[in-house]
């Protein structure tokens, strides 16, 4: 708990729930008759509604990206490095928004959520999305708001996908898409990786081919070895030498049998992917990973990225990590190259950092000064 | 079933078990009071008995390297690509001996076997064994064959880790050293990948502590996951995106949701995990792990690898590939480094391959020349 909030925090803030009763047509084919989204904004919006920022979550992410939401949280939300008065997302310029993906399990209708036709939990009925589906539903949120077009839209990893489709489906309603450590789709390693997650949660007999809920059980044990396996993932392997290397926790060999754990770098993970099974739903964090898998910006333009953008209207800031292994630097070049080629305005930064696939979320100067200076110069 | 078999092959080969019954003390302080070690052999002793080659496995192999065992298999032993008559590891000229390492799954003393001082399996009562441990119970396969010193011990992966022990435990037994894709130790990454494919097996509920096998259980779920996490490190990016990239298996989207496989990898892997885990012990899995994990070739001299070779009196060929991210070509730079500055004869190869960690197995020409250059320079 702060002993007082931070003078550069957007301080408390209060989640927002609205629901949306027109049904929704999903990229699947299944229409969801009515949802709710769960969100929170920081900074205030300006008469012409042309100082609004959607702020787009990865994999495990939700509506609380900044502030607090009582002096007793220990921690802020997620982004709040890079979200506040005076930082890179000012929020004394910005109208920012946040919210909690369709399919989450922070308060916005997913798995977890009662099917009206049933009256039971969704579970593993839930329809499968796509990135677009997402895109679609937040436009609707923009509506709500009265925001016709974004100032920006802004992601990191699977956030970068929601934004790059944002300026392809509504071109009109975008300005400036700001795409960070992430991809124009997944390589064969990356599915492979959400596969393993996948296949750890449906093989824990707790599963129950996602009715779990219903039977009163929950596949603890699955969700956090498929957090494990993410979590290394999104580490450097220098960044973990230098964190844990290979310090023993007894100091030297233990060499006992019975759930040994001789490396800290063991008890991190297990650390890790306890506390987060305990936190997120195993049905959304599947369908969190096919979103992941299913993404493929080009696909339905002949698999051609510069012909894909070629649809876009907005200014685009990319940014990479040189340790991202998950999103490598190469991969965020794709889709610069493929800007450029498409005669597209934007600006690329390559960070150094040893964080890996975190290091979007991490404070680091360069990091800072480029996305600061690059959203100092959106005119609002 | 090959219709006869190939001119350059050993032909059929028939393991052999052999009974040691005077106690081994292991490094973790338990006494194995005897044991079996299962082995093959190809080519003939000479009279000197300074022809032979030791050959080490690595995580989950065993002692068929080369040849067949009948004439209805399918395969060949796991580097057959590498041992016969004028292969690399050439049987007219050498006398290769390949074990099945101690806690072993195919024949030698294990988790599966009898502990005699009980009647009953040694599941996971097995004790824990370190590499320095097999390299004990290989001397002694030595002395039984009448072998004082080995011409060459060969091993990649876990397999160069022995055969690095080799060099420092019984310099004056080892007249080369051969050291393919491996490390002086393992990263905090490598580590973190163990403890995962660990995690996965401990979790299973039919693990039972380890005692599957006196349950009447077996985890296969559990070491079929940890052989996907595995598996994925043993390829490279770039190799998975060539033979698989985002195929899809039936060509467009299913969207379905029960247990679905959209992507090749992903079948693939699941192919991978099913087919290893019907024939491997998890306890064997676990234990072999842990002795890559605590690997540290210069932790007893006081982290120096220097003072480490500096008992050494071998020389030493180190063979690295490019597209390997489990042991990089950092790795085996760091083997080399250390054996300039100790003094000792090293040539050192770095191979181009998109084939990851499992280049070492797979036929390519340049490391197929290298490693037949460097084994013909042996004299015998």
């Amino acid at each position: 708990m702060p002993e007082q909030l931070p003078a550069d925090s957007v301080g408390l803030v209060t989640p927002i729930t609205q629901t949306f009763s027109e049904p929704l047509l999903l990229a699947c084919g299944r229409t969801l008759p009515s949802y709710d989204l769960v969100y929170e904004t920081y900074g205030e919006l300006n008469a012409q509604a042309s100082n609004a920022v959607l702020i787009c979550h990865a994999l495990s992410g939700h509506h609380h990206a900044a502030g607090y939401h009582s002096l007793d949280d220990r921690k802020p939300g997620w982004w709040d490095n890079y979200i506040g008065p005076g930082k890179a997302i000012d929020t004394n310029r910005f109208f920012v928004v946040s919210l909690n993906n369709l399919g989450g399990c922070h308060g916005s209708t997913g798995p977890v959520s009662i099917d009206p036709a049933t009256g039971k939990v969704y579970g593993a009925d839930f329809p499968l999305l796509r990135v677009r589906d997402w895109v679609s539903s937040q436009a609707r949120l923009a509506d709500h708001l009265g925001i016709t077009q974004w100032a920006a839209v802004v992601g990191g990893s699977l956030g970068g996908m929601q934004a790059m489709r944002w300026a392809l489906e509504y071109p009109e309603r975008i300005r400036h898409c700001i795409v960070i450590a992430s991809a124009l789709n997944l390589t064969a390693q990356n599915i492979a990786f959400n596969e393993t997650a996948r296949r750890a949660i449906t093989s824990d007999p707790d599963f129950h081919d996602g009715d779990y809920l219903a039977k009163g059980t929950y596949p603890k044990r699955g969700l956090a070895l498929a957090r494990m396996v993410g979590h290394i993932t999104y580490l450097s392997d220098d960044g973990m030498d230098e964190k844990f290397g290979r310090e023993l926790r007894a100091g030297s060999f233990v060499l006992g049998s019975d759930e040994l754990v001789e490396f800290q770098i063991e008890s991190y993970l297990r650390y890790q992917g306890d506390s987060f099974s305990g936190s997120f739903d195993a049905n959304t964090y599947i369908l969190m990973t096919r979103a992941l898998d299913y993404f493929d910006l080009s696909r339905e333009y002949n698999d051609n990225p510069v012909s894909a953008f070629s649809h876009s209207q907005c200014r685009f800031l990319v940014v990479s990590f040189s340790s991202d292994w998950r999103f490598s630097p190469q991969r965020s070049r794709e889709i610069v190259d493929a800007l450029i080629t498409a005669g597209k305005p934007v600006s690329y930064a390559e960070i150094e950092s040893k964080h890996g696939h975190d290091a979007f979320l991490v404070p680091d100067q360069r990091y800072r000064q480029v996305f600061s200076r690059y959203m100092n110069t959106i005119e609002v």
